[in-house]
């Protein structure tokens, strides 16, 4: 398809398709004259996950050009791969090291992935974002002196685990390597908002339970 | 205890404190002297409840101010006073009237409910924030064409639940009910970080179990 039959096809304006080429947020089309190009489905497919870290992820262009380096980064296996790419994912404020709270939260975040058995993140640590994120996130608590420890912090880590499986489920219905690392990527920013809001539904439903009139 | 104190005890610097009374998100001391004032462990909790939402929730001292109000509407039942202090938190996105996808979102969104017997939230609907975000999320996915019908949707929301019997024994934990509406704010925005770079580290887990090399 043409350039045009692309932004129709998509929704995104043709000036905006022609910024994301021009900032290799794409690839190029298959030129087929000196001033036209052929796009695919695969270019659709781009698109779409383009849209999905910029536009509702609120993504930097330069944020996104990493995210999706590591999403064509065919020299890694399929695991590496998909952990590269959310790992350039945009993450939470990192830990203050010169919290004392900050040593208690990595405690508690070293014990909680111990008890749960998730040998593949204690491996990786605080090199992970998503870890210093949690240290950073606990430490708060810590901080605040609100319930933060390993105990407390168990049930919501079971249910993490349980959203893992929804999202490699949904990740799997994809079918080639590179649309699954596409998908995982784009699902992980898009779920996050449906993931929140579902939780403080659940709370209204939880107190309505408990604390209601009718409870 | 004195000011000083209760900056020391809370480890915020006094004019800040006198920042936070100023703008009335503390209830004034117990006046002791012309210059002087009283202040109690209410004003600790107070004050760590004021940072979670200011420093931590980044939330604007307005916002703030309205959610206090309705943490300290005694006018109303447990159940209606926590519902309106967490609807008072800021939420994500309002849906877009015009966009077709809205339109299906909010269709999916009425069927999860219905599915789910989550009969407290189905009667509020629309006229919830968390809802209105939960339709601008699934309508995000529906226009860039990713699963979000109310069958991908579910067990989403089944983890949402137990997350929500989580957030609720967290305060329970806690004794008076103006506690118990202060550590749900509270909790529901500090452990929002918590629950996301826990989903991240479980993601990696489940990807390291399903394609990894040992896998």
């Amino acid at each position: 398809m043409r350039l045009a039959q692309l932004s129709e096809r998509s929704g995104v304006p043709a000036a905006t398709i022609k910024y994301y080429l021009r900032e290799q947020l794409m690839p190029p089309g298959r030129r087929i004259t000196a001033t036209q190009a052929e796009y695919g489905d695969d270019h659709l497919r781009r698109l779409r996950l383009v849209r999905a870290l910029i536009q509702v992820g609120k993504m930097p262009v330069a944020t996104a050009r990493q995210v999706l380096a590591a999403v064509e980064d065919e020299s890694l296996d399929q695991n590496m791969r998909l952990g590269a790419a959310v790992r350039a994912l945009p993450h939470g404020p990192e830990p203050d090291e010169d919290d004392p709270a900050t040593v208690i939260a990595r405690q508690e975040v070293g014990l909680l992935m111990e008890r749960l058995g998730w040998s593949e993140c204690r491996d990786v640590g605080d090199s992970s974002p998503a870890w210093r994120t949690l240290v950073a996130a606990v430490a708060a608590l810590a901080r605040l002196g609100y319930p933060c420890d390993a105990g407390h912090l168990a049930p919501y880590a079971r249910s993490a685990a349980q959203l893992a499986v929804a999202d490699l489920d949904l990740v799997e219905e994809f079918t080639t390597p590179l649309e699954q690392v596409e998908a995982a990527v784009a699902l992980t920013v898009l779920y996050e908002p449906v993931l929140l809001s579902l939780r403080r539904l659940a709370e209204a439903e939880e107190s309505n339970r408990r604390f209601g009139a009718g409870g």
